[in-house]
């Protein structure tokens, strides 16, 4: 029984999850080698900055058996010469017959470029498999090669009728230990983490994202000033508008943010339209919302018709607790 | 190959619940006859009120091939005589020589005795086979015959911040269709629905509950005066205390009530700790909470540790929707 195209861009989307954290501000792609006999020769990923790109990988790892053979990448082949050579030379040199692509990449110097490369040399090429998926998978990638920006994640945390902070203003721990660490995945898949000042000044936290033995160090950006012995040190201090706050990180190359300060900074994030996907974990807990916080208790919606929407990507249940994505949708 | 316990124990557990509908007062108990080869040769449910239990359904079926055979069965068999026979006894005139139950019956004409006159006739019986399952999928009927009072379930369906209204007070339809189709089994699964009068006034409901072709009334219960010509009636009109209101609803038989109506008065059934399960509906939106208003926005939660917390028994995505469900722990 041979692999249809769909099952074998899952696997390739499975290979390149496990690039998210290293690629950046490289996209986190997967890459399979299979022969025409339909068996999976090799797999690849992309590597560090400045190495191997997937397709690159999984082709060294095939060999000569490359020779005849069908790739199936998750992202379009690069066409240009970065800091490695163009992908879509490499395939072509390999002899490989075949190209399925996920989809195309936005960024300026590829845009379908690489595909008409492949084309153009001989190569089958089929577009869109498994796109969606494959888009929700690189959808922090695909934002900002599109518009530039970074692509903001808000992570919050609150009981099921979404309280974030009980009357008297306590607030830990609404959701359980397996969640929390659920978040320092978050965390780490960011380059960049945004909390209030107020939120340091009350919680002192200090955003590491702990991995095991895996340490990713995020740039900690709080909006305002930290108190000079606050644990998020070293941070970076912003102030000024949120759209000033986006421009300085998109700047520094940030990929994606994640927002993950108090109700105030996240309402805010919304109030601006500015967030493009949430991470809500859900408590089986009541909080009630008499002088208790709601977790935007700072955005206001006048009417149902303006109610701001989103697509749900993905419910998991992380220990105790749920973990909602949803990816924000604006008019 | 032959089936577990366990697994028996799931397709007994789907068997009973083709018959939740129409099973209560009764519990909707799932049977199956299994040879000593361990075929399962034949499934039985709890018939409407008055006609055969489970146990006697699946040995009916099974005719002589039940002699020797194992027989599983989510609930205790019963010892009593009411409307119909005792099934221990059905059970060992048909020759059963292993009986496998998921949990004992409360029911304290029952309790226990069910399986003290099968061991007591030479029979060999395993108790607590997924033991949890069948309590999670009996809870409303476990708890009605252990404390003599109906089961009460609360539906909400919110935003992910767990708004249900606008600050114009608007608020249909937060959730999509498929939930509230969804709820029509809800409704379906309870014997009485309960809303405040200010929802009747406000909303009009007609609150029946439309499952294709099946047609089930449950008891329309509001608290308060409903208008003249509300929608919903024929219906009961209750008054004083929510203590009162179980009571009363405890005396027609009622064994699971659901909550259907607005903040407040799911709000004042959580604040006297009278909620069993939560049925919450969370729409992928966000709605703020500057003049919105929350799911609980009546009940107030001083500090952390009075946080009221629940267990998630089940998490469905159920159209663009998701549906947790979470019995409620109460301290």
């Amino acid at each position: 029984m041979k692999f249809s195209d769909a099952e074998l861009m899952t696997m390739a989307i499975a290979a390149g999850e496990k690039a998210r954290l290293h690629a950046p501000p490289n996209p986190w792609v997967g890459a399979l080698v299979v022969s025409d006999q339909g068996v999976v020769i090799s797999e690849g990923r992309t590597q560090a900055p400045g190495e191997s790109h997937a397709e690159v990988e999984a082709l060294r790892r095939a060999g000569p058996a490359a020779r005849g053979a069908t790739l199936v990448v998750t992202l379009e082949p690069c066409s240009h010469v970065g800091r490695t050579g163009p992908c879509s030379q490499a395939i072509i040199e390999a002899g490989v017959a075949k190209v399925v692509v996920g989809t195309l990449d936005p960024d300026i110097r590829v845009n379908g470029r690489g595909i008409e490369i492949l084309r153009e040399a001989g190569i089958e090429v089929q577009l869109g498999v498994e796109e969606e998926a494959v888009r929700d998978q690189l959808a922090a990638y695909l934002w900002q090669r599109t518009t530039g920006r970074p692509y903001v994640v808000a992570k919050v945390a609150s009981t099921l009728d979404g309280i974030v902070a009980m009357s008297d203003g306590t607030s830990q721990w609404i959701t359980s230990e397996a969640a929390r660490r659920d978040a320092h995945v978050l965390r780490a898949q960011s380059q960049a983490i945004v909390v209030g000042a107020g939120t340091v000044r009350s919680d002192d936290p200090s955003l590491t994202a702990r991995l095991g033995d895996i340490v990713v160090e995020p740039l900690r950006v709080v909006l305002g000033r930290a108190p000079l012995v606050a644990r998020v040190r070293p941070c970076l201090e912003l102030s000024g508008g949120l759209e000033d706050v986006i421009a300085a990180l998109a700047e520094r190359g940030v990929l994606q943010i994640l927002v993950e300060g108090g109700p105030t900074t996240t309402s805010s994030f919304f109030a601006a339209g500015l967030v493009n996907h949430v991470a809500w974990y859900v408590a089986p807990a009541f909080g009630g919302a008499r002088h208790s916080k709601g977790a935007l208790c700072e955005l206001e919606t006048s009417t149902m018709s303006e109610l701001r929407r989103g697509r749900v990507v993905d419910v998991r249940r992380i220990g105790e607790d749920v973990r909602v994505d949803v990816e924000v949708l604006w008019r």
